[in-house]
């Protein structure tokens, strides 16, 4: 059985279609005081229970609702609780950069888990380690490959980059998928001016199409920037490729007005209709039989 | 160690000079993405630390923070994390009234001591049983003594109702501290017109000072209706009592128009400056003594 809930971009739907399981929408309303209401509409006990909640905004709602529904779950005797929680949220406060602050990541997962959650499947997280501060099962799935099918119809002899060095694992992996170059931006402060400017470690941009690749897009700042730098550098074009589309801010129009010519995302998280949407159903479905074997 | 949050309502400092500890504002920030950040600006290597977060809105909000500063203290070092929520929220979900529903207190609580906290201390919880879900220490005060105290100057021989049977025990202490006549509200359904009408289930309003008392006011739909029953049998004037002052949905104009003449509550939530408030500060400090021996 698969239950969407109240923040399901259609991932919840189509992944039962792929596992041939029941569809279910759990009842959510939302009380006068702002407090969140969840209702469980069927009998599942004794069943392997697989429910979809993404953590859009507003965020903490969200994740509070993945606790009352796995918690209304449990106590309606579901068998095994597996969350699929495509874009999983407070992912970047992975470790404390300044002392005093806390591991939100480590904070939220140990909140599932407290509420009964069996198993976690998501979408590329910024860290694949800090899944490991759910005791629970826990496996996610990376869209590189649907990532690069997609955008190898929009670009000829592509340079793809990286942002920055932390994103390179993921950014080669999609370059390596493509059949394409790759590189990553390096950031150099002018000593005068104090200006940092940003440019690929060793290939040049000038002429190609360039393709730059990151896990998730907030206010696309970064984003922004390496385009408008890419562009003096002479880019042919430029495309955004992410996993999490936030765009949070006015990203979008930022990232257009940048030079950015598309944006490619995955569904983790509802976009807005410029953005080019890849559907993570297929990848998420063989996620969930490797947990429970065939889902109920 | 006091530790004040992004949700107080000046019970932190004023319980930091009652415990003669230190009192620190926690650091607050909401991420672009809508993600919120916390951070503790001292040392608390070792310390009990007490923290002040109440959850009003948005409430969801409220509680991750609460579980983020509890991973921040834990992974700082403190000694042992009491955590004072005046209004804990999600407390009237204390079982399942329908099939499929969660008990969403229990995931609320044992969120927050998966976080890391170690005792709990609440005002008035809706059922004092409920706080049995969480494994830690947890202990609540009830405030009737103080309310009864500022309503006794504003009322002459009072009639103390409940609104219903569900909030006896309460009304029936606060009528006690107050030395007064005391009954509870009962529904009757016209069977003709299907109109439910409320009066005193042995006594009469006539002529009376009445005061109304209850845990929480939300939408104030329950209290409006009977201030305006108890008017209409004769009640000379209507005082609303409660603890927790949620006052949602135009709450404070819909009682005062139904005849309430004052609202009388703590300050666990921030209250509007027409509602009469009593500080809770001084039943919290003990309950924080009783926990830790001396906060430091």
């Amino acid at each position: 059985m698969v239950q969407g809930s109240s923040a399901d971009t259609g991932v919840a739907r189509r992944m039962a279609s792929l596992l041939d399981a029941d569809y279910v929408q759990v009842e959510h309303k939302l009380f006068p005081d702002g407090e969140s209401y969840v209702r469980i509409p069927v009998d599942v006990r004794g069943a392997d229970v697989v429910f979809v909640q993404t953590i859009d905004e507003p965020r903490d709602k969200r994740l509070i609702e993945a606790a009352l529904i796995t918690d209304a779950l449990r106590e309606a005797g579901a068998r095994r609780i597996i969350g699929v929680i495509p874009y999983l949220a407070y992912t970047r406060q992975d470790r404390v950069f300044r002392r005093g602050e806390p591991v939100s990541i480590r904070a939220v997962l140990k909140m599932l888990y407290a509420a009964g959650l069996d198993a976690l499947i998501t979408v590329e997280p910024h860290k694949p380690e800090e899944l490991e501060y759910f005791p629970g099962r826990h496996t996610y799935v990376s869209p590189m490959s649907l990532l690069a099918r997609h955008t190898s119809r929009l670009v000829s002899n592509p340079l793809v980059l990286s942002p920055d060095l932390g994103g390179v694992r993921r950014a080669r992996e999609f370059a390596s998928k493509l059949g394409a170059d790759f590189d990553y931006l390096e950031k150099h402060r002018d000593r005068v001016t104090g200006e940092v400017s940003m440019k690929p470690k060793t290939m040049r941009a000038e002429g190609r199409d360039v393709v730059i690749v990151d896990d998730i897009i907030s206010t696309g700042g970064t984003m922004a920037k390496a385009a408008g730098m890419l562009r003096s550098q002479g880019a042919r074009r430029i495309i955004a490729v992410c996993v999490h589309a936030l765009l949070v801010g006015g990203a979008l129009e930022k990232l257009l007005a940048a030079g950015v010519e598309r944006i490619v995302s995955t569904n983790t998280l509802p976009t807005p209709e410029q953005v080019d949407t890849v559907d993570i159903s297929p990848l998420l479905s063989p996620a969930v039989r490797s947990i429970v074997g065939t889902a109920r």
